[in-house]
């Protein structure tokens, strides 16, 4: 075997997967070997920057505790949390589309009536969301489990704000009735900030774009036989839909929230892709 | 603006970067999205693969410390490292090769006499190593500064065991004399691991590769007018040689250690390349 060369730097490191390596694991290693190889003569980055480069992935890490995880950040904010999701979740038309989970969902959110609030803090402007949940062929699908979440009128999930904000506020799992439909009340979501005082806050500001996410109400939906779904709702005509900060996006899931007597109303239909 | 779908995601993520934006910084940030968008859409990472991904790049920042660097690790063990070092130090044939600096180097090592010891701790097989500071035709450079540190006989650096190590134990700053000559008393270096309790660690297991060094001493000489050379001798015949876990080997550094009277006897001629 060759001692490792500039020219040969790529073969040098696959060279040294063993035979009986896990197959999946070592078509993962090739790539990821092949690409990083790649990138560093693309770019010949000086020692400094490689210094840079050694010291953000670091600080990356070293910011994420139980609550806080920069590392999905980076994810989301690079497209490739949106890239995994669609490249996981490819779906015929007619189902409804999927993006992003996020870092904010909590298991274990209250079960809810239909009709109830998940505002338990009083702010905000009241809005009711309903809408149906079924098949691709238009069939109601009852019993269907809508776990929805959002920031309060802050602009804070209740789990970056503990002991500020009610517990489980604006969050509420709902089972649809016997026609498939749910409806809960809530208020109108607002734009927000991701966290910008990590190192992914100060990549964004390197790269001149801002931390902002258009306003969105997150939703899981499950029902046995079924994909599970995990989307949002945007609200039609916020001034982040073309820039959201994590590519999340999609002209789908852009729905109107209109003026009522007491507040807003928004319809989502959902349809689930059979299993 | 579109909005993001799998087949544009590079163009949504570098669509984003401000025409404000710092050449070099979008040269680099450019080639990354690009390499890291591939490496994705190559592989299609399950929703658990990209986890296990987003859990590894956490871990191996936050074993980081003071005097743990996983991520510097981390590029040594996928060769990264040398490429970069290989890429700012392309030297010309008859100047002496280059080679990690890796992570135990220590500012500030004593100044030594030449013929003196830098063991400290007694153990290990008495070895004298000398040779010539020249520049790339032969003429030799006195007063150049020759810094070397290597581990003790236990196989670890002072700095991986201070209080059971003398401190500064294995280094030593030595100057060349009128005729460019240095000289110094040390114990004959033995292979080692790397730490592998760590994520890096984990990987290396994963990949079917050891841990394993082959035996070395570090180097750094410098000279006013010469570009400085960070390199390392190598014990000819050691079992490591052709898979040091972080790919430092040339083929020119590996150096016979002849068996005299009392102990060993090794010769590195330096030839520095001027500025």
């Amino acid at each position: 075997m060759n001692y490792f060369t500039e020219d040969t730097s790529e073969a040098a490191v696959l060279s040294r997967l063993d035979d009986g390596v896990d197959p999946r694991f070592r078509e993962i290693m090739e790539s990821m070997i092949k690409h990083l190889h790649g990138f560093i003569k693309d770019v010949e980055p000086t020692m400094d920057e490689w210094f840079q480069a050694v010291q953000f992935l670091t600080a990356t890490g070293q910011i994420c505790d139980d609550k806080r995880q920069e590392w999905i950040l980076a994810s989301d904010t690079l497209g490739v949390s949106m890239l995994v999701d669609a490249i996981n979740h490819r779906r015929p038309d007619g189902a409804t589309e999927n993006t992003v989970l996020g870092p904010f969902h909590v298991d274990g959110a209250p079960e809810r009536a239909l009709g109830d609030s998940i505002c338990l803090d009083g702010k905000g402007v009241r809005c009711v969301v309903r809408g149906t949940v079924a098949d691709e062929q238009g069939n109601p699908i009852s019993g269907a489990k809508v776990d929805v979440w959002q920031t309060n009128d802050d602009g804070f999930y209740d789990v970056q704000q503990p002991g500020q904000q009610p517990d489980m506020n604006m969050r509420g799992l709902f089972t649809t009735d016997e026609n498939g439909r749910y409806e809960y009340i809530t208020v109108k979501p607002l734009p927000y900030s991701i966290p910008t005082d990590g190192p992914v806050g100060d990549m964004l500001v390197a790269m001149g774009r801002h931390a902002m996410r258009p306003a969105h109400i997150h939703y899981i939906v499950q029902a046995p036989g079924y994909e599970t779904l995990v989307t949002h709702i945007f609200v039609k005509g916020d001034p982040y839909l073309h820039s959201d900060a994590v590519f999340g996006v999609k002209e789908s899931l852009i729905v109107e929230f209109h003026e009522i007597v007491d507040g807003m109303r928004a319809d989502f239909e959902v349809k689930l892709k059979a299993l």
